[in-house]
């Protein structure tokens, strides 16, 4: 399958180094190509040099942005959340017909830990998206776990807990819960349509007091029955 | 031990009930005491009357506001959300010194299901009334499972799921926990101060969104380790 990972950052990565290992076709989509291949230095968020990470994972494509939407079958957002929508918008027609899978967060830590959400209660990053890019199939998916967990579920219980789905689209759904078992989700629970999102977005406010606490890698398995 | 649960909605009723059973010594408290035990129609909320339930369990004492909140060492605050914060305030010297057990969600059913939250975000309904009654003890708990869960456990996967624990007082989270166990809870996570409401009542948001698609008791579990 081809499918494009939207973001450099160290989500962007993982999500790119698993799928390629897969064996799918990936391109990773960056706002400037060259200086993002140039670069020698750690990006903002401190992540090693992109170079140094693509010499380890060479068969994976780098595009800009438009390039990476056009590319994927399946594009994933893995944008930083607080210029997500903007970049997004600037792709509405490379994103036509596409099935956008947004994995981000309205999380703001520019007061530190536990952070602070931008867009809350009655409305959501997921919804926000999908009404921006109204011809886009966007599936809200994988936000509610670390970027570790996301592509490799079994670090935590054997994969014995829940990821959620959120869209407006059934076959997108369908098809993303196929990349998820890829990744080894055992428990998928579709939550309806794209303004479920709010749920598993301000779930994470609960994630965030979980994680000082716990200390180790974690996720919520859904108990039901007796 | 002394309880008293202030409110006499089905909430209220349910812990007053399951404590009594537990035998302890348990005062319900109500705004009108004679309306209360007189009433013979539903509540607001379409409860039977409470004179009905009363009849069934008369170990429990029936007192005016003031009087519960001055009864018990441990009171719960299963008022309706919306006004708790205003009922509390007016008790604030009969509950100083004391644990109050705050159980509620600051949800507005108002537009329908799901709800919106009235506080959130960079607030809680746990931290206001915190604040409200600073010589009191708040312990926030057991706000993410129904009524029914929060008093039996073992409704859902043998009790095999977590309830939390958020407050300012050592000693008063360690004197809930003793009634928790007491319900039958095995997982009790204390998430810290009484800022960490926040996470618990934000949580609610993805609880509203699985309650209609489970449609069947639930509560979460939190998986850690390999």
């Amino acid at each position: 399958m081809k499918i494009s990972v939207l973001g450099t950052g160290a989500v962007g990565r993982v999500y790119a180094a698993k799928l390629a290992e897969l064996g799918h076709d990936v391109m990773i989509g960056t706002r400037d190509i060259s200086k993002t291949l140039k670069s020698n230095q750690k990006d903002p968020q401190g992540n090693p040099p992109f170079s140094v990470w693509h010499t380890a994972h060479p068969a994976v494509r780098v595009g800009s942005l438009p390039e990476a939407a056009g590319f994927g079958d399946i594009v994933i957002n893995a944008l930083l959340a607080k210029s997500a929508l903007s970049a997004l918008e600037a792709l509405r027609s490379d994103l036509d017909g596409k099935i956008l899978v947004d994995i981000t967060n309205a999380m703001d830590f520019s007061t530190g830990f536990p952070p602070t959400f931008f867009i809350v209660n009655t409305d959501s990053l997921g919804e926000q998206i999908q009404r921006a890019l109204p011809d886009t199939k966007v599936v809200k998916t994988l936000n509610t776990v670390s970027a570790l967990i996301q592509t490799d579920p079994y670090l935590v219980a054997s994969g014995d807990h829940h990821v959620f789905l959120s869209g407006n689209d059934a076959d997108a759904k369908t098809r993303v819960m196929e990349i998820l078992r890829m990744y080894g989700w055992q428990h998928i629970l579709d939550l309806g349509d794209i303004t479920t999102s709010r749920g598993v977005e301000m779930y994470m406010a609960l994630w965030a007091r979980l994680y000082p606490v716990l200390n180790t890698p974690f996720n919520i398995k859904i108990q039901t029955g007796k």
